[in-house]
């Protein structure tokens, strides 16, 4: 790490840099050995748990502080809007070294606070302790009416599959951050945007308040899924716990067709279905809902298949636009989608 | 780190681990992007987040891989018990390096999977990452009725101090398993008991029953603090928190009278003071139930001082038995305690 001067956290101590950070923190909830929370009557809890570390998730090369603590509450908050709660705080765990500035601890809270302000929730508590390398793990807590939890399993065949925006965009904005030459050619605005794409995830809690109000007596379970893994992932996991398949269309995938202009097709599908940390939501609805999500949510928002009671999960090329020869494609235009070519952490 | 052959967390990819943790896990809880946790009606929610690194925290020359994991969940645990609450489970948010054996990470579980058998609670979520150094972070979440919350800010002159059992111990523990020859002289009862304090703590939720029985309509708050960070740094922080001093009896201390045989007074007191990790709750009553409770729990259980309105901090010693010459006394026989001799982070 490079950083400006300035007090480190040895510097200023544990209990010096607590009462520095419990400025973000309602001074109600904090303080004690555990911070207390009313839920209200009738919604349950929702817990959800991210972990990033430095040099993993983010680095200081393409990540500021504030950007790093921006999308550590975004991936979290995320996570609730993919089971359709409302978020109501976090805990944050935090271990650094003593050579760390207290300005990025404060910029890594300050980022946290401008995402939890926009979209809902506080931080409720955390701990720190030293370690030689950063990193930073979230609980977040939600509400939500027990009859309204979207859940993996409940995807049924001959549903839309839905993507609520284009991916493969934050890894646009990683490339164009580890390599800006590479960016020479576009425009300005396409360039904020994937690179923003990538710094400041939007976690798509405004897609759980359209889906209420299209079913508002949740009469038929959503299946839901972040893409946090990437599309392939969400697609994946949604199939396999609902004991379905899917064929998407190739010709349908969520793309910015910028991104294809700049990449290529084939680089431009490998990324939108294996890229990772989009945080959009991939959700399997009945195909009137899905309609009326894509024409609430805009062109962005793809209908990109539909659930097979067959279980496999195939991505179908038209006979004008095969896949390209890097693909190992069966059956013809069908090529089966794998969990291998995603990240995984091992 | 070294370890007995077998497969590692490379071996098993992320996919394959999470699919054997998962059985430490209750099937209808996890495997979504977040849990959903019920609340009984009218009680509300206590959440708290611990973190440990491997080389800070814990250590494989001291700490087998299931006794971190019973260590980390007592740790969270305790925090619930301080505030009086009744565990529901914690989230695990894991850092492994690629060359960590698969049966390290079990035996984590299987070691977090043991106290929350006997304490309460299930692990119901958590992340998995890569890191060149193991840590963990676990966020407790517990529930309790509104009007029985133990906070550490209701305090009132005139209360009675209570530590719930020896303290000291951990400490003690901790330098048999560094020196195992300093404790050729103990009996095998008492190096097994230390050590066991060290590796295996008890989180005091017995002792949030016992001060319910005893104070069924919550006429009175109850202050309370746990001792993860010592004796001193607890009696601090409740006092500092209420606005109130204490004078605690440095004749009164809960001190094993084996450990001031071993190490001699002076050692004693200090690891009692600021040793840390005894996870004993710490208690300001009225004295007729510090009375009741030190009955109830048996001789460990000290009543050790009492609050004050003049918000010093002290210890004070008998005339025929000052402070050793290492400490610097004021006022006599007073002497003030502070935050600065126990562990920081930082």
């Amino acid at each position: 790490m490079t950083h400006a001067c300035g007090p480190t956290v040895g510097d200023l101590g544990e209990l010096g840099l607590l009462q520095r950070l419990f400025r973000y923190c309602p001074s109600d909830v904090v303080g004690d050995d555990a911070a207390v929370i009313a839920l209200p009557p009738g919604q349950r809890l929702v817990v959800t748990t991210d972990m990033l570390v430095d040099g993993v998730h983010f680095s200081d090369r393409t990540t500021a502080p504030a950007d790093v603590g921006w999308r550590a509450a975004a991936a979290n908050l995320s996570d609730l809007a993919a089971m359709g709660a409302t978020p109501l705080g976090l805990t944050v765990a935090l271990s650094l070294p003593q050579s760390c500035p207290v300005a990025w601890v404060e910029q890594l809270y300050q980022g946290m606070a401008a995402c939890l302000d926009q979209w809902g929730g506080q931080v409720i508590g955390g701990d720190l302790c030293r370690s030689d390398r950063i990193s930073l793990s979230i609980t977040a807590l939600g509400q939500i009416a027990p009859n309204q939890v979207f859940y993996r399993h409940t995807a049924q065949p001959g549903q839309v599959i839905v993507a609520t925006g284009f991916h493969g965009l934050s890894r646009a904005g990683l490339e164009l951050l580890l390599a800006p030459e590479r960016g020479a050619g576009l425009t300005d605005s396409h360039r904020q945007r994937w690179i923003q794409a990538h710094r400041r995830p939007i976690p798509r809690l405004d897609v759980v308040a359209h889906l209420r109000a299209l079913q508002p007596d949740f009469a038929q379970p959503i299946a839901a899924m972040d893409s946090s893994d990437g599309l392939a992932n969400a697609v994946l996991h949604l199939c396999q716990s609902s004991g379905v398949g899917a064929v998407l269309d190739a010709d349908r995938l969520p793309l910015d067709p910028a991104l294809v202009d700049w990449v290529g097709l084939e680089t431009a599908r490998h990324w939108c279905l294996y890229g990772g940390e989009d945080f959009e939501l991939v959700l399997c609805l009945p195909e009137a809902q899905a309609q009326a999500l894509h024409h609430r949510l805009g062109p962005e928002t793809m209908m990109l298949g539909y659930t097979t009671s067959d279980p496999a999960v195939r991505l179908h090329f038209s006979p004008t636009d095969p896949p390209a020869a890097s693909y190992t494609a069966d059956a013809g235009s069908l090529l089966d989608l794998s969990f291998n070519q995603g990240f995984q952490h091992f």
